[in-house]
């Protein structure tokens, strides 16, 4: 990978990357989409990375289906799709990273350990790899909030894209752990976006209270599916700091666990 | 630094890059002659990393003289000197770097956190000079293993070159730290590197025994220096695992603290 790199850098062309850990799905094409417009070459990795779930996660159901993942990326014509080994990237780890307080809150708190395996298998892949742009989905907005720390910390020449959400037609969030919900569940999913939508609703008629608007997040979904609300809170964004009353930028973080699977979901909430 | 470095590298130069703390000897104009020999862009940096200073340390004492450093930097046409400020360098500081076992001996365990700074700044150096090769002498042997072990673990795609210590005359290693020496601790310092000598000599003569080897240098510089013997030890390199007996590639490490300084000195001594 890394004489194919440098080759194309030698010959002057740009590249797009985005990191994955396969189970490839219409939120990834898109990224994979505008990478693509923006970049003369184009590198997908496909790497379940160890490092970034706990004892009790799901590292070895994780899906995952290399096949399927090469030709839906064939037909859009990537360039490169990296899939290393666990073996490969990690032969031995004798520096390790840490995320202080980006990663305290949030999924970081649920997920001890899990950003610093994060930003560890991104920053080598950026090494690897030596994007001119990497791009990540807005759906996991503290990752991206991480990332970009991670990068400013480390001096990283990369500019770092966030994508818009992807849903589905009734609005649920694509991502690769949905493939867990039973149907009913599936059904019932939509509420997730459709509290983020009676959010927006409040905060448009004047609301400011977090507390009062998370209030009704919890009870919409409650009320609606049979998930249980695991997190709801507002935080500004990038900087992560929970807030009482809306200002400046600001982003509604939702976590609501099913049978199988524990869904994420967000919204932010331009400069009030 | 960033914009310079992208059009030289657009340019398909290569780039060689000494990182110092500045207070430039004849130690670093031999990296940096090296360095000036194999690439066609030649860059060093001048930076005194707080983060790499113990609270207890000469962080606020440690010699700055950047406009000596510049006129010898231009004696011998090196193209950049880069001298970033503390501010650029860490306008904050969200992920932190942390150095495991080969940071737990040696120079490592008496000064706690020293490598985790290290490692830190020359990332983020790797990442803003990007270069093919850099540089670093072999006197601080602990930290040229750490910095090889955090080139594989971060997979930057750079040559680490070890460059043999450079000594004065009387075979004393050039450190920026010798300043600290009083007139007669000058003189009797001498002694740190005889005494590597005569534990070659006894190891040429067929001593294997590492405790007899590092007896004899703790009797040596005790009886020809005022010194005061800090660490004596025999590890394997670059694995920095201590040994009873000599095998493989091993280095002796010392550090003799006198009134003012305490000075490091080492020997490789190879596969026997």
């Amino acid at each position: 990978m890394t004489t194919i790199i440098n080759e194309h850098r030698a010959a002057g062309q740009s590249i797009g990357f985005v990191p994955t850990m396969g189970a490839l799905h219409d939120g990834h094409m898109t990224l994979l989409r505008e990478a693509k417009k923006e970049n003369d070459i184009t590198v997908v990795s496909v790497f379940v990375n160890p490092l970034q779930f706990g004892p009790d996660e799901d590292f070895d159901a994780y899906p995952r289906d290399i096949d399927a993942d090469q030709s839906l990326v064939a037909r859009i014509d990537i360039d490169y799709l990296f899939h290393p080994t666990s073996e490969e990237m990690y032969p031995k780890q004798d520096i390790t990273l840490t995320v202080g307080r980006l990663a305290a809150v949030l999924e970081g708190a649920k997920r001890p350990g899990h950003f610093d395996g994060v930003v560890t298998v991104v920053n080598k892949l950026f090494n690897i790899i030596k994007p001119d742009r990497a791009y990540f989905g807005k759906k996991d907005a503290q990752q991206l909030a991480i990332i970009e720390a991670m990068v400013d910390d480390f001096n990283h020449d990369i500019e770092i894209i966030g994508i818009d959400i992807v849903r589905e037609e009734d609005g649920l969030a694509k991502s690769s752990r949905n493939v867990y919900l039973t149907d009913e569940e599936r059904l019932e999913a939509v509420a997730l976006y459709n509290s983020l939508l009676l959010a927006k609703e409040l905060i448009d008629g004047g609301e400011t209270q977090t507390a009062v608007i998370e209030e009704e997040i919890i009870r919409y979904i409650t009320s609606y599916s049979s998930g249980t609300v695991d997190e709801v809170a507002i935080y500004q964004y990038p900087e992560l700091i929970k807030v009482d009353k809306l200002e400046g930028q600001c982003f509604i973080s939702l976590a609501v666990k099913f049978s199988k699977a524990r869904l994420i979901d967000n919204m932010i909430i331009g400069g009030l």
